[in-house]
C-alpha cells in the first residue's frame, strides 16, 4: 500500500470503515494489515479481476460493480466452504469521480457487511479501469471442500439456476430490454456462501460455476479423476429463463453461458436425503442434476436418454468468438 | 480464480510452480489456495498494481516488471517485520504473448524462490496491460513494525541510499543515457526483508520509502501523532547519484522523489549502538538522518542548520504535474 496524498484521501474518504472483526489487528492506514487467523483454521485465498470492456461495460452502474467484484471471489470461498474473513482492493482509475467511488464502495461494503467480511488494505491507481479483489477466508483444519474428491457414483448437484446471467447478457448485447429478474442474476449475483458451509459436512468435491456448467464440472470431473453424465432436462432454469428464452438459441446458456455463480458439488448417494434439509437451512434451491462416473469426461443427455452434442468450452475472454 | 481454458493453460504453463512451502495445503488449481498460517503469529496483508502508462512504460523489459511488482510487494511487507510466505496475481493482458510471459514470470519467480514466497493463486484476464499482486507474510504476535509508534527523541534512520531511482527515472524520460547502477535502483529495487525482521527488536516505528521520503516520512510522524527534524546533509545519496545528478535540479530527489523501496524507521537513542551490528547482520547500510520531535511536522535543516523550504507532496499519480 501506498500513501501518496490523494490516494491517501480516497481511501479515508470511500473505504475505510471502523473495523468489524475482532480478529483484525490493524486494517488500512498502515504498509500493511494485521490479521489473526483463527487457532486451527485454515485460510482460504483468493483473487479476480474485473475490467472494463471485458468484464463490464463503461456504463455499468458501479454499485452493481462493486457488488459483483466482491460476489465473484465470495462465490470461490464458498465452493471452498470457507467463512470470508478479510479483503484487499486493488482499484485502477482514469480519473477520480466522487460520484462513482460512492457508488462502488457502497456496492461493496453492502455486501460485505452482510457476510462479515473487512477490507483491510488496497492499493488505488490510475489508469483504464479495472478493479482487483482478494479475498480470505477461514474454514476449519481438513474440512475445506475441493475439486478433487467426487467418486463413480456420486450424484451431482447444483444450487439455484443455471443460465439466466448469461440469458440477460446476451438480450442486453442485443439491445433488447432485460426482465428485472434476469438483469439481478447478471449484475448482482448472489455467493452462495452458507451453503458452501454448511456442504463441508455432506459434499465429496465443489467447484463454482463461473465459465459454464459443463466446462466447470469438467474441472471437478479432472481434478477428482472422474467423469460425469448429467441430464439436460434436470439441469434447473428459472421461470424468467423459461419465460425470456429464444428457444434454440438459448438452449445452450445453462450448460454452457456462465456467470451463474452457484455451486456444482458432488455427493455420496447415502447422503442424497440430506438435500432436503440443506435447502431448509441455507434458503438455496439444490437440484440433482446427474451422476459421476469412472468413465471420464462430461456427457449430457436430452430427455430421451439419447447423448447430447455439447460443446464444453466456457467462455474464453481471449478468444470471445471461439466455438 | 476461473478456470477458462486458456487462462488454465497460461496459468499452469507459466505460473504453476511445485510447492516449496509445508504450510501450503493447496495451491494453484483450484476454486481457492488454501493455507495453514503459523500458531502465534498474525498474517501481514499487502497489495499493489503496476499499470502500463503509469508506473511503467510499455517497452518496459517483461522480466524487470516481475522482479519489480513483486519487490514493491515485499517491500510493504519488509516495512511490517515480516517474513514474505504467499502470493497471489492479478494479471491483465491484452493478447497472450509468450515471450512477455516468459521473462515476467521468470523475474517473479527469481525473487520470490530467494525469500520463499509461493504463488498460491491468480486471475489472468484480457484487457491494458496491468498486474496486481498481493502478498502475505507472517510476524510473531504483538511483534509487527508499525508506522505509529515513534517518540520525542527517537532517531531517524533510512536503509541504502534515497534518489536513485528517481533520477533515473528523470533521465530515462528525458532520453538521455541512464548507469547501469540507477537503472538497476528503478527497474529491480530490492525489499529490505532481512533489515524488517531484524527491525522487530529494536525499531519504535517503521514504513517504507516509495513515495518520497519527506511524504513517507510525514505518515509515520501523523500515525505516532510526532514531528521529525532531518538534516539535508545527512541523507544517504550513492556514487552513482552524486555523478549523475544535476545539481539544483536534482537535489530534491532523494527527499521527494520516491520510488525508493527502502525503510524509514525510529529507534530509541539507547538502541543507537545497535546501528552497526544491524547493519553487519543485514548487509544493509543504515544511515542516521534526523531525530523525532514533539512538534508535528517534517522539517528540514541544510548544512548550515537553517530550515529549509521543502515540499512533501510525494509523487500524485492523479496529478502528476502537482508541484
Amino acid at each position: 500500500m501506498n500513501g501518496a496524498t490523494p490516494e491517501f484521501d480516497l481511501i479515508g474518504r470511500y473505504f475505510t470503515r471502523r473495523s468489524r472483526r475482532a480478529d483484525t489487528v490493524l486494517g488500512i492506514g498502515d504498509d500493511a494489515a494485521l490479521i489473526q487467523p483463527p487457532q486451527g483454521s485454515w485460510l482460504v485465498a483468493t483473487t479476480d479481476t474485473m475490467v472494463c470492456g471485458t468484464h463490464f461495460l463503461p456504463d455499468a452502474d458501479p454499485r452493481d460493480l462493486g457488488h459483483k467484484l466482491l460476489a465473484v471471489n465470495l462465490s470461490d470461498l464458498a465452493a471452498m466452504g470457507a467463512d470470508p474473513a478479510w479483503l484487499t482492493l486493488a482499484l485502477t482509475l482514469p480519473h477520480i469521480d466522487h460520484e462513482w467511488l460512492t457508488a462502488f464502495s457502497a456496492g461493496l461494503f453492502t455486501l460485505a457487511e452482510t457476510v462479515d467480511a473487512e477490507l483491510i488494505g488496497g492499493d488505488i491507481t490510475r489508469g483504464p479501469l479495472a478493479c482487483t479483489l482478494q479475498a480470505l477466508g477461514t474454514v476449519p483444519a481438513d474440512r475445506a471442500l475441493r475439486r478433487a474428491g467426487a467418486k463413480p457414483g456420486d450424484g451431482i448437484y447444483v444450487s439455484g439456476t443455471l443460465g439466466d446471467a448469461a440469458l440477460a447478457l446476451a438480450l442486453r448485447l442485443e439491445g433488447s430490454g432485460v426482465p428485472a429478474a434476469l438483469a439481478e442474476r447478471l449484475d448482482r449475483p448472489t455467493p452462495r456462501i452458507a451453503l458452501g458451509r454448511a456442504l463441508r459436512e455432506w459434499a465429496s468435491a465443489a467447484i463454482d460455476l463461473s465459465d459454464g456448467l459443463l466446462a466447470d464440472l469438467g474441472h471437478l470431473c479432472a481434478s477428482s479423476g472422474v467423469g460425469a453424465t448429467i441430464l439436460q432436462a434436470d439441469v434447473p432454469r428459472s421461470t424468467a429463463f423459461r419465460s425470456a428464452a429464444r428457444g434454440a438459441l438459448d438452449a445452450d446458456l445453462p450448460l454452457n453461458g456462465g456467470d451463474d455463480y452457484e455451486l456444482c458439488f458432488t455427493m455420496p448417494e447415502h447422503h442424497a436425503a440430506r438435500v432436503e434439509a440443506l435447502t431448509h437451512a441455507t434458503g438455496c434451491p439444490i437440484t440433482r442434476i446427474g451422476c459421476i462416473t469412472t468413465e471420464p469426461g462430461v456427457r449430457c443427455h436430452d430427455a430421451a436418454g439419447e447423448p447430447m452434442a455439447v460443446t464444453r468450452s466456457g467462455f474464453d475472454h481471449f478468444n470471445p468468438a471461439a466455438p
